[in-house]
């Protein structure tokens, strides 16, 4: 799921023109982990354009920091002039620490600090700090001095969602909001993610390509509203009677319309005006320089904001949609994988003209918008770049004798979905060398169903999950570099906080339902193939035979209803559990998405939905 | 494993006289979970004497935290003058929550600040801070003010631990920790807690009962030792020849003994010679008041220090250690248990004499020193009291209808052991309302198994385990209050730093070969009953059938090795793996026991061992 910028220019040259000056330069605006062309800045001056990293320039070195599901696509991207920095291997250093080791005495190291999260920011400046060197704010950003032909900042106009598709007005998440800041007697609150102003407005927006937010930032005082936002795109007739402009609202429901590069001023003036006890609440996400317009002492800072949480559970309205949207999308990968499976044997479908086909397909249906991310589409060696994106270099043809993988997903306005099938058209193991990609896909379907059918008390975090769904990998050494799950947001951001699952542990909130996630363990053997099986899963109460301390206990409903291919499953490794969970997933699939099939009648998909969803059993 | 203080002063009337000023009582003192009766602050003020609580008095309230393994303890000892804070429960204020709702505007909070740690002292004055409150340090202990009979600080003879019992010389370790002093640029190390001191300088100690102890300080320069000690006792003739005094020494391992209060004046002596880059490295759980004396910017703090991960990984000679001593304490256990099997039908045993027998099978051992911890002997009911000691008023008579729960421990010279057992005497269910006993101890016994067999790649730390051990009894609706493991010294503390498998995660360090913790799931049906099923085990390399990215793999390997009752077993619910690897948990014991049995002539309690490992079969 890379960013999707434009061609990142080649990295020589502007590494050179930057060591002017030591430059941080982090892939977060805004607390947007999906970013406009424009803010592309470590794509533009590193070549590699994924959707997760840091590059840190000094004066003799060049290194860029990202997880495990970049490290091949890194590595390919960028020149020999930049170190790749392997994040989560236990050599790696931090890039503070690695600061610490290259820099000479006495260094200031810059970074822009709108696009430094404040947290981040107060973590970078005390290492460095200890260590005899400075973090300096350079408000001009470099990178931006030497980026010629910079993108403009996109200003899209505005989509409006009335109740059917949020559940709420806008009017009454203001009010609930402010019940909590006077909880916390809090007299202004600056929102600052994107997704969660859109949220809170029932609006949405594209200048973020695949997530359907809009530049702006807010402030929501006790009685007054201030959505900082450029362009006429208030102005829209129905933009207008959504803000409720004409009607005769009290006051404190009145939006003022204030321009978006006036958020440092604007904020800075609020707080001239503010008394000793007064609180401004800002997430410590934010950038270091709105969070420091705000004085210290009028600062109230938490990881998450009561929006960030409202937003991760879903009212009954979204979770419906996201039903909808989740039967809309299997549709159009029952009719992707039907048409696969006849045409592949052709040798005429290249990884792209299948990410195209399935574009295709979703199109048809109700309500599309647009894709969720960038498909990945890979087979064979591909299928182990983690978040591989098919360019024409790259593309390779689908054949009888390679594993396929498609990570895909679309935002209806119903909802966003995001599924990972992987499939063999032909006979899995007969040509692999390394080792059988079926006991791989069995071992990764075994923690899929794990995760899937675990139970757990309310209150649990998703980190308590995470080993369930890797226990089958382990026990035969095997593992993957990334999270098994991440929240999902309602037609926004298909990354969302602050659920997740993950080994990681960094401040995920218990799960609770309503809150929806993605279930998707995964197995990749360089060079050979790469496995993952992903639903999107919704948090649901379920009864248990007894019930300690009257806590109650959760599990997971999957939303995503797309057969899991049981060609690729060596069902000597299944359970009984496990043979029955399958099972019953496929009866909901053939159930559910066979009756929308037959609705929009689509017979020969309807076919391919029934042969795929017959039961197996084991063999004793 | 109550703190053993001596009996609690009643609450009331002292609680009135705190009340002069408001004063916290945490529990820990020089980074001990175990102390001396003159530290028994917050039972003496309380009547509560679980080995975790902090109680805080301000002019109106007096409230007291503990954890899930003391609520109804906590409940029965404190009086109606305290509220009790149950940690862990969603409701539960945190202390400085607490204090910020109930203080009056601009409160002034004090604690003694030798007693907390310099952690908690921060986060809670920044809290404090926030809400327009002071934290003070009380350098005069308002509680020893009014504590009129307050025992003298314990001051016993040292016990010098040669290489056949601990594998390095304290030499060789103290020139290991400069070189990690180097690699970091420290010139100063300061080490507060007990155990890293006893297991740095292969010394002991019975300062504090069941942890072989001894009230002291160090500071390690880089051609200096300074140990900060009262009495005579390294004047011993086998302490001097221990520590080398009259050998011709390097001067850098000469060790200079200085009075043990004389650490806070002679750390500040040693700070005014620092040069402006001198770095003096402490933990961050030192007291504020050891913390504070070493000015900020020289100051090097890490939640855990190298001693305390190089005590927690065992060498050689320390694992094979703690293996003798599991040997010796099973054969302690298997002639209990034969004992209580003849006895208890009688209805003469009680919880108490049930203990002693225990104290005394376990004296019989080669290199007794002490019980570990005090001996928790419980039955029907009290089971449910998870860190249950019995005394005479609560004392209950074991019988054939109850479900009887030991969890005990010895102090060997070759190493410390920590067992749970439970075990039902008659027919188990016969007598059962609330839910079967059985079926509780079938699940606990799942999640025990599960983590016990578990392979994890290197570097997991503990917490990604703990959910294996709970994912039986979640299925059912059921939990317990507490980890499932904790880290265990070698001749040293019972609980120790700094791994262990819990659902909590702060700063656990990843699990390596040769650390060693214990697994220890349960159920408690308060009224009932309680269970628990607790095994000591070594971290182990494991060889599987991949190996990911050349990891390595680990599991753990037993050490205790004492029979699980299959009686209190329901089959029906065990999967076949799990039968096998009761069945080879069983045969491991009848071999490597029933050995030392037939070598100590022990007849009777070899023919139970047999019995007790008789294989068991799955119905189907």
């Amino acid at each position: 799921m890379a960013a999707s910028s434009g061609k990142p220019a080649g990295a020589s040259g502007e590494v050179r023109k930057l060591r002017q000056a030591e430059v941080n330069l982090p892939r977060v605006t805004q607390l947007s982990e999906y970013i406009a062309p424009c803010d592309c800045r470590r794509a533009f001056v590193s070549g590699f354009d994924g959707s997760a990293g840091t590059a840190i320039i000094t004066e003799q070195h060049a290194a860029m920091w990202t997880d495990g599901r970049y490290f091949l696509q890194a590595a390919k991207q960028m020149d020999n002039n930049w170190t790749l920095m392997k994040m989560g291997l236990k050599d790696t250093p931090t890039q503070e620490d690695w600061l610490v080791s290259v820099l000479p005495e006495g260094s200031r190291v810059g970074v822009d600090p709108l696009i430094i999260p404040s947290d981040q920011w107060k973590k970078m400046a005390k290492v460095l700090r200890g260590a005899g060197h400075h973090l300096v704010p350079v408000k001009e950003n470099l990178v931006d001095k030497i980026w010629t032909d910079r993108p403009q900042r996109p200003c899209k106009p505005l989509l409006t969602l009335g109740l059917d598709y949020t559940g709420v007005a806008w009017k009454d998440k203001v009010a609930d909001l402010r019940v909590k800041m006077a909880e916390r007697k809090v007299v202004w609150f600056v929102v600052t993610a994107l997704d969660e102003i859109a949220w809170l407005f029932n609006l949405r927006g594209s200048d973020v390509e695949h997530n359907p937010v809009f530049f702006s930032y807010a402030i929501i005082g006790t009685d007054t509203i201030r959505l900082f936002i450029d362009g006429d795109r208030t102005k829209a007739p129905d933009v207008k009677e959504h803000l409720l402009f004409n009607s005769s609202l009290a006051d404190e429901f009145k939006v003022q319309v204030v321009p978006y590069k006036s958020i440092l001023t604007e904020l800075k003036a609020i707080c001239t005006g503010l008394s000793t006890k007064d609180k401004v609440w800002i997430s410590d996400k934010a950038s270091y320089a709105v969070s420091e317009a705000i004085p210290k002492e009028h600062r109230c800072c938490m990881p998450y904001t009561p929006i960030c949480i409202s937003k991760a559970v879903k009212n009954s309205t979204e979770s419906e949609g996201m039903r909808r949207a989740h039967i809309k999308d299997a549709v159009a990968l029952c009719e992707l994988f039907n048409w696969l499976e006849k045409e592949v044997p052709k040798g005429t479908v290249t990884e792209i003209s299948a990410a195209d086909k399935a574009e295709e397909f979703r199109r048809q249906q109700a309500d599309f918008v647009d894709l969720s991310f960038p498909t990945i589409s890979s087979t064979g060696p591909n299928g182990a770049i983690i978040h591989y994106s098919p360019v024409p270099e790259t593309n390779r043809t689908l054949s009888l004798n390679e594993v396929y993988l498609i990570d895909s997903g679309a935002q209806y306005k119903d909802g966003t979905t995001d599924v990972t099938r992987t499939m063999h058209f032909g006979t899995p193991s007969a040509y692999e060398k390394v080792k059988p990609s079926k006991e791989c896909f069995t071992y990764v379907l075994k923690g899929h169903i794990a995760v899937s059918a675990a139970i757990f008390p309310t209150g649990t975090k998703g980190h308590l999950l995470d080993s369930f769904a890797r226990s089958a990998l382990w026990d035969s050494g095997l593992d993957y570099l990334h999270g098994t799950g991440h929240g999902v947001g309602s037609f926004l951001n298909v990354h969302e906080g602050p659920c997740g699952i993950s080994y990681k542990t960094f401040s995920d909130e218990p799960l609770e339902a309503g809150m929806i996630v993605t279930d998707e363990p995964g197995y990749y053997e360089d060079g050979s193939f790469g496995i993952r099986i992903e639903n999107v899963v919704l948090v649901v109460s379920t009864k248990t035979k007894y019930n300690f301390n009257n806590r109650g206990s959760l599990t997971f409903d999957p939303l995503t209803l797309v057969p899991i291919q049981t060609k690729m499953i060596d069902v000597d490794l299944l359970t009984q559990k496990e043979c029955d969970w399958l099972n019953d997933y496929h009866k909901t699939c053939r159930e559910v998405i066979g009756k929308e099939l037959q609705k929009q009648g689509r017979q020969e998909a309807l076919e391919w939905l029934i042969r795929e969803t017959n039961p197996i059993s084991l063999r004793h």
